[in-house]
């Protein structure tokens, strides 16, 4: 398998891009193609081990910042990393492209027709899918692609986010759920309620409603919802985490003996961040257009830029792209 | 002043909602009025020291469940306690009514003009607003009152909530936010976007649009959203609120070592959970409508019934109705 990865993608790139390909190469065997400034790439490749990898660079002359609207990056910016990265897979170069940077900007490159994958014939509008980083893993699809949605989108989201799990989680029929302020049918806006019948009379297996709630406790596979309200609650439980990590922290060091209770308790702390760390789930695959595409979280340090990869191998592997064609179809 | 209380509101009705009253009673030197089954508030209060205190009880033969709904409450049942609770307001008897029944039931009431208390002149829907249990207190802005929005909505929202925090907190001049999935302008759903030109039109201190991140560390006092969006943060927020403190206890007891720090620690962690007590900070105000109304929360215990009383006499005092009158005219 050829992964392409954008070394210019992170926050702190290409450090963790480049660190993080190298450790996938050597975790999974695959061979990967960075793409991006290729003097950066090269010194940060220098740096590492990497005998017996297959590491390829792909030069890139621009790369997208985090601030770049999507609409200039697309036109503006017709050699960046995501551009030509995005390319790799169109061309058949590469079977999938992993980029922690700006979302919109990925999101725009590959659905241009020409020049990116384009979307599965059929599918209305593609969909970011979160895993959650709770312990029953669901996913929330969209998380942010779509600020504005129709009810015929929303049940799109829902075959693509059910197909998405029964093959990468071997689950046979996943539950679905709209997620919405309450479990009852009058709950609930608009696009809530005309969404319903189309998912009752989709075949999928569709739950009902849930609250936020129900939803991080995994009472459905998949949670779908709006791109706007999805990245809303993504954004809420990440603020919540981190107040409370804060306010628990400051709390313990007010007083010695608290403290010394803090040190003592410090492993479970430690287990307790690594179950909600957002680094384990991978990025957010790009549902609905014609390749494999992860966003993975700007932060992403190497260890999460692995984990991406490694989702990206896991998703050609298991033909998503191919199931979403089918079901959609 | 005198308060009138639905005893029978909480999920653990009456006696929370009537102990809590008794101590709001002591504590603020207020007239109460208990609304609901006698003979079952008398049961109640009989068990408590209500000498020189001034608690009266007015029967209603009817009480609002939970899963009522709106409708049904509003027409099926007009001797409820919260229809006669709302009355006493409406006849100049009380000067506020706390309830911790359904939010739904409470609100459809109010809004009624003949036995209700109908809208404050020019206010195109009345809203609910919950105070934020972080430190800086913010108060969000629709939470579930109107799942589906205008901009004009969302304009009077933060004009009545910049009034409210203004009366209530003293803040002159508060600042007042959109909560969006991003903050640039060009993020937002098309709600959001169509807000945006009125809140800057309007004199409010406009200071654009927050996401839940800078909304939960008080970059604005007033977070203003659509009824949908802001019952979903709130209750993504206590998901994972409580998603948290249970992984947490699960990962301290699983080891002796870490079992014994969380015991050392315990006073930390109790120091957390009353910042967080969304108790603390009363019920939420039920704001346009013409006269004041607090729905508390369904599990509130007598203390949150109190702390309830407590902000309903406050709003009274600092004649927050008097103000989004003049305010919205």
């Amino acid at each position: 398998m050829r992964i392409a990865v954008d070394a210019m993608g992170s926050d702190n790139h290409p450090q963790p891009d480049v660190t993080g390909s190298v450790m996938a190469a050597r975790e999974f065997g695959d061979a990967i193609i960075l793409v991006g400034d290729q003097p950066q790439i090269e010194a940060e490749l220098a740096k590492l081990d990497t005998a017996g990898l297959s590491m390829e660079i792909v030069h890139a002359s621009q790369k997208v910042t985090m601030t770049d609207k999507p609409s200039q990056v697309v036109k503006g910016k017709p050699d960046s990393s995501m551009h030509v990265g995005v390319g790799l897979v169109r061309d058949g170069r590469a079977d999938a492209f992993v980029t922690a940077g700006n979302t919109g900007g990925a999101l725009g490159i590959a659905m241009l027709r020409r020049v990116g994958l384009g979307r599965i014939p059929g599918v209305k509008r593609p969909a970011l899918g979160v895993i959650f980083p709770t312990a029953e893993r669901p996913l929330i699809i969209d998380n942010g692609a779509n600020a504005d949605c129709k009810p015929e989108y929303l049940l799109q989201f829902g075959v693509m986010g059910s197909l998405y799990i029964e093959r990468m989680l071997g689950v046979p029929n996943p539950r679905v759920a709209l997620i919405s302020n309450g479990e009852e049918e009058g709950k609930g806006n608009a696009l809530i309620k005309e969404t319903i019948p189309l998912l009752r009379a989709s075949g999928l297996n569709y739950i009902g409603n849930i609250e936020p709630k129900e939803f991080v406790l995994g009472a459905a596979h998949v949670g779908v919802t709006d791109g706007f309200t999805g990245n809303i609650v993504i954004k809420t439980a990440e603020a919540i985490a981190s107040y409370m990590s804060n306010l628990i922290k400051t709390e313990i060091k007010a007083s010695p003996v608290t403290a010394v209770g803090g040190l003592l308790a410090k492993s479970a702390f430690k287990r307790v961040g690594s179950h909600l760390n957002p680094d384990e789930v991978g990025g957010a695959p790009l549902l609905g257009v014609n390749g494999v595409v992860i966003v993975a979280h700007g932060r992403s340090n190497a260890y999460a830029i692995k984990q991406a990869i490694g989702q990206a191998r896991r998703i050609v592997a298991q033909k998503v792209v191919e199931a979403i064609t089918a079901g959609i179809a």
